[in-house]
């Protein structure tokens, strides 16, 4: 079994293609899941092609487990989805992934077993299979057209279990070295204040305030690098070694 | 040129594979968004693989924008994210999907252009390319298994722009007929309560008046619609008459 953190089992319903096994498996993994669950699959277990696709993520489909019947692979489960379309005729709940996955958290945070379900990759799940979960997520999908296969809609809830669980930073600026200080921006600020000065560049004299607002304001709002300031400083200089020559 | 609604563009830098080419339209088209950009893809254009691949998606190809450069491709966008791992060596910001697409969606709704670069499949995103990048987009993945491909890569971008813009209804349950009313509920547990009083189910007596309300509680807690109102009374019903007949 395998020994990593919390989390749902993906419980594959008669798949198909080898293919879709192993791209499944790669989904789930991508996203740090690596319990998987086959029922009956079409062509026998250990399946080549599976394993082939799987590549790095091969270790999930050795450790998977297999059974025949639905019913088997949800048996231990107290809280189990159905990825589905809305079926006809069955009172449900429809979740979407986002908020199957937060209650998933929840619920597996709180002791509970949470299974996934994925039905066949032409036909879909049966009713049966439908009946046993205790609700559908449905993927919200263009209503013109809705073709997500087996492995990406395993992808998407995989995606979504990670985005309700990881601990994500949503943006961060990472400098190529040291960001610069205010006293290097305030010498940059300067710098180009005085030359321009000299360079007559704050014309009007009437306006003269208001661009050196601007322009400090400029610098401020900039993210620099010390390397960056270094590049600032480096262009002024040279421009005034150019003006010097030209002398 | 596509009349759809307001959305990024996605553009593919140097794709080599038609059928990659074809699945990320598939992937964008999934979820409503059908504006793609082409740089110089390896294969020429048009690509028939691409096109087989794409099925109910090829008008996609056929109104994708061919071009040649990467400068092109973006030179009339206001906002340009690339995905791509972080990259070495150069200071920028990373956005995650989710924030990204937020972003997008506001920046678009104030009425700039947004453009999304995906780079091509094995070697990624040139420096060159992403220099031009206001942000990064990075998925968060699985450090130890990072091997989403173009298309899946499309697809969780697509997924969040939906998911950020569409008016989406998290949880719905559609009953398959009408929901029973507070009358008809009312109904089930009286029938109940009197056929289990003459069956001395209350019992012992000073345990009546609990047992009592926990049922009730239970009939009002079910989400019941009238036909599983009709079969609870059917089967109460029967037992009686099974009662009578044994009697």
């Amino acid at each position: 079994m395998p020994t990593s953190s919390p989390q749902p089992a993906f419980v594959l319903i008669r798949p198909q293609m080898g293919e879709n096994i192993g791209a499944a498996a790669r989904g789930m993994w991508n996203f740090g899941l690596d319990r998987m669950r086959v029922v009956a699959p079409r062509d026998g277990w250990p399946n080549s092609k599976a394993v082939a696709m799987a590549s790095g993520a091969g270790r999930l489909l050795d450790d998977a487990q297999l059974v025949q019947t639905t019913a088997e692979a949800v048996s231990d489960c107290h809280w189990v989805l159905a990825t589905t379309a809305r079926p006809r005729g069955l009172t449900k709940t429809v979740l979407t992934p986002e908020r199957a996955m937060t209650e998933a958290r929840d619920r597996i945070a709180a002791g509970e077993r949470v299974a996934i379900m994925f039905g066949p990759e032409r036909a879909g799940m049966e009713n049966d299979d439908i009946a046993r979960a205790n609700a559908i997520v449905s993927v919200p999908v263009n209503p013109d057209f809705a073709s997500l296969n087996l492995a990406q809609c395993v992808l998407l809830m995989a995606y979504e279990w990670r985005r309700q669980t990881a601990e994500i930073i949503h943006e961060q600026t990472e400098a190529a070295g040291d960001w610069a200080s205010q006293v290097e921006i305030e010498a940059l600020a300067s710098h180009y204040e005085d030359r321009l000065e000299t360079a007559r560049f704050f014309f009007p004299d009437t306006k003269a305030e208001g661009m050196k607002t601007n322009l400090r304001n400029l610098w401020s709002r900039m993210p620099l690098t010390r390397a960056d300031v270094q590049i600032l400083h480096g262009i002024l200089r040279q421009m005034v070694r150019w003006k010097e020559r030209d002398d």
